[in-house]
């Protein structure tokens, strides 16, 4: 009966178009060309490797795209219950005519050439942006990213700023800013000069939003113009900074982020609590971990300093949603927004949408975001969130409290499309 | 069936006269006199706000009950979703004859009619506590609270003591203390004679309870008498103490606290968690937040020093219960205790209740509490709490381990209200 | 008929033959002789001394089997809601033809005295063992256990390293290593060869597995040698070492641990969280607790450092699984191995599984340990680990995603024992 009623109300949200609201989408290369742009993707590359196949094998230098699909998939039998792999299933079923229940030694060789010819075939991307129901989906660009060559209407620019906030140590970052706007920054102003052109490269070009991950030790606050002088004098001096000064850098240059999006009305994307590089031998990608010992009380100077600035939040460990629960109930800036990466299987997904739609304004719920490389994934993650979406629907809202259907249908296009468009558009 | 099954075991636990073992009702006025007393509630004001609703609206000097619902109301679409919500929508229903599913701008002020004659009727606080079940009402009393002019029996006295451990640096509180005692303590035996008189007079009015709540940054700990004697002259001398003194004030205090409750045989309700004030421009009593790293190995000291205290303690964070349930596996003195503030959705309560049913003693479990300011929240809250533990009640132990009902039923009724007069009675 | 489902997958699993891959088995006396040694298992009689009865009361020196028994009945009744009760349920159902739902102070004595003439029956041992489905046992030896006297095909040794890392400060310890390997160390090189001489003597009698449980503050590094031979020197030489110092050698054995099982090809289960003695008058080994503020990134230059070593990881707090999978999903020489002690109880046991089996290949998961200190309890503790590993499979792969049931039943096979006979075979 429960099924029922699950199925009863995945139908319309099933149908809905959708907005992304976070991808890593190249929107010159949007869709896939080959079955390896799907299975390289590093969710399979790192569970392979994990499994035990070696890296040397997956990231061989001028691999083809065929061979690397065939190394890959003797693997594929050790994750087959993953949910990543549930993803590539319903992908190689929906897009690739793909008939039996396993991708095996056996029949991958098929299969490759099957979904070549469809990748090859004229209007593939838009196929699956069809096929996925997308409208929009939003990027996340470098800061130096020349926003040419595509429709910002359907791909949306995103400012990133990672770079900006952690790696200006880095020479090839400090390059890339001089290139981009022209400056060579010396202290605090003329950083945030840099800063401001590139905030106004992105408006012209309609940018969506500003972007950051953030490693779980990072604790926003001001910092006066004077210490801030200092180490920027340092690093764009070309000297090395001590991890003190190199937190001052980074506490400045992310609080003149959000004066920015605070001056330009932009929502700034907060993905909080990653570690770089804990598995220094990892596969591309597959090196980050995290550490659960983080809280949003380090965001509390941050939240209040900007009450103008909308905060979407993600947290990187499910034992932060309570958290970011509460902190959405009584901070009017803060928003819930998706379920990130190594929350994004069903366990956590559940239980999040269970906490955020128990206890925070449904206005203020970014429902879910693919994080894809490659359009393909769009459909099977948005098509696992849907589901589980149906489920809680469904079990605390018509069966616990009484609503009906459609009001349960509606607070589902809420979180899902609705308060992407309010909040973002 | 399940659902058959979960509602065979609610009925007798919906049929249950209850003890609310901790509110904040002031019991001179423990009835709503209007619906704003009701939508006044900071858990309405908070979420609106959070939702878009200015401060300013909402606190406006002067505002009339009805303008300051009428306010409020347009905003309740934006929270339906919310468990608070269930929690109007129940009240509204039960106590003031509402029909409809929701509260909107048409149909608001009808309602606002209809509850304030039911309200202003004779009796309406008799009329609730019948209709809710409550036999008993335990209160969170000031140190200086005089407990005159009500019925301890039936609104049972705590000695609520933030303000003696952490806010004797404000001269309002010493004060309070000095006027309350007739002493000016100056070190560390005055002052507990002046904490003892504030025992004795509650004990003289029958006290349930002392209560606290606590930062997640506070470790108790016993403090030399010497240690002591500096910072309370110190601080009774009117001079500022450091943050390293005032947390040994603090643990004196705290530490004395626990001493006299040994004495009187009194339970320390110990509500581990939150930070306040996190959000500055917060409605009132909607700025408090928590850092979740927090641990109850931090009352490692405390528990084993007072043995013979029982401890019925909240946890503000979820991920703490885990931490809860062990504790009060091993600790003699540890009881759990309710479903506090921000864990008191369906979600936390739910998984909470598997948690403790299944490994802490039966005995050692305070089922729930309101935490209510206004007497007709009880219902619904309590509502919500006995529908989950039916559920819980029902599927671990009737279905998964093959109780009988009434076994199950039992078990129910003493965490419900059992527990709550051994430990508290 | 999901309750169908599950029993129809749980079937299979049930009938499956076990190897418990750790326990605190004596191979000497595998079995229990009366009752008490089944009550007087820590779970039940710190529950009991939690819910009341004195620790005197139990641990009375000299007290007799049967008279110990009587004491922790009547408390039974305040525990009856665990699941250690239930445990205790269906062992005395299965192996003592109980046929009553409760243990009362009614029937107590007849359960005592039929049970006692089974465990004194020829062959008890061996009943168990056929009964439980156990084809091999994992122990926990101390490093200087001479391993003699039981079939190591059937008991496998496991060496327990927890003394040689925490304890070294001990005389007792000291002079038990300088007695098992005939050499008193004074530094790194000679404390080394002691240690290699207890892999030489373990890996002679089948060793399984290296083993360790870890408290939340220890975080691996490696040492010099010049920093490890000062320590070692002064602990040798009797000398009381520093905090420090004594952290010092704690990292420099650990992490020559790390190596003998590289050298070795053991894996190295790591048990991660505990806090011993916390509760100072507790009952025996019921004074152990836990701070759940620790992350696995303390083990990054570990796990980095030793690629060819499998770290099967236990973690004591539950808010720590989702670490566990992540990590095991990244680095190929991490396993998620079982639900450990405050984390072996149903509500927790589920959602790891959940966790797991939705995000870590099918390879690297050890889905249970009994822990047991008699056999006895290998058949309820897996049998409840079954019914939930049946639950799992069935809603999340067979209604979720559409599995066979073989297939689900084959998953469930691959985590119960194929993994346990791949890591530690």
């Amino acid at each position: 009966m429960t099924q029922n009623l699950i199925a009863e109300i995945l139908e319309p949200l099933q149908s809905m178009r959708l907005i992304d609201p976070h991808t890593h989408i190249n929107p010159l290369q949007a869709a896939s060309s080959t079955l390896a742009d799907i299975l390289g993707y590093h969710y399979y590359t790192e569970l392979a490797h994990s499994a035990g196949l070696s890296k040397s094998q997956i990231e061989e230098p001028g691999i083809l795209p065929k061979e690397k699909v065939s190394r890959l998939v003797p693997w594929l039998s050790t994750i087959e219950n993953t949910a990543q792999y549930a993803w590539l299933l319903e992908m190689c079923q929906v897009f690739f005519d793909f008939k039996e229940d396993r991708i095996t030694e056996a029949n991958w060789e098929s299969l490759y050439d099957n979904s070549l010819k469809k990748m090859q075939a004229p209007g593939w991307e838009e196929t699956v942006l069809e096929r996925s129901g997308l409208d929009q989906v939003y990027l996340t660009n470098d800061f130096d990213d020349p926003l040419q060559g595509f429709d910002i209407r359907k791909y949306v620019p995103c400012l990133r700023t990672d770079d900006l906030v952690f790696h200006l140590a880095k020479p090839a970052v400090r390059e890339r800013l001089q290139k981009a706007t022209g400056i060579h920054p010396g202290n605090s102003v003329t950083l945030k000069q840099a800063i401001a052109m590139l905030f106004d490269h992105f408006q012209a070009h309609g940018v969506g939003a500003c972007a950051i991950s953030l490693p779980p030790d990072f604790t926003p606050a001001a910092v006066s113009p004077s210490a801030a002088d200092a180490v920027i004098a340092k690093v764009f001096g070309g000297k090395e900074l001590t991890a003190e000064e190199s937190n001052t850098l980074s506490r400045f240059v992310f609080w003149s982020l959000a004066e920015f999006c605070a001056e330009h009305q932009l929502p700034f994307d907060l993905m909080i609590g990653v570690n770089r590089r804990v598995y220094e031998d990892g596969v591309f990608q597959g090196q980050d971990l995290f550490d659960r010992r983080v809280s949003l009380i380090q965001y509390k100077a941050l939240l209040n300093a900007f009450p103008s600035v909308v905060f979407p939040i993600s947290v990187l460990s499910e034992t932060c949603n309570q958290e970011l629960v509460s902190f959405s109930w009584i901070f009017p800036n803060v928003v819930t927004c998706g379920h990130w990466w190594y929350s994004n299987i069903p366990v956590y997904i559940e239980r999040d949408t269970r906490g955020r739609l128990q206890a925070v304004p449904r206005t203020k719920q970014v429902g879910y975001y693919s994080d894809m490389y490659k359009l393909e994934f769009a459909l099977p993650k948005f098509a696992m969130y849907r589901r589980i979406l149906a489920k809680v629907l469904a079990e605390d809202f018509v069966v616990e409290r009484g609503w009906s259907v459609e009001k349960a249908v509606s607070l589902g296009k809420t979180v899902l499309r609705g308060n992407v468009e309010a909040i973002f558009g």
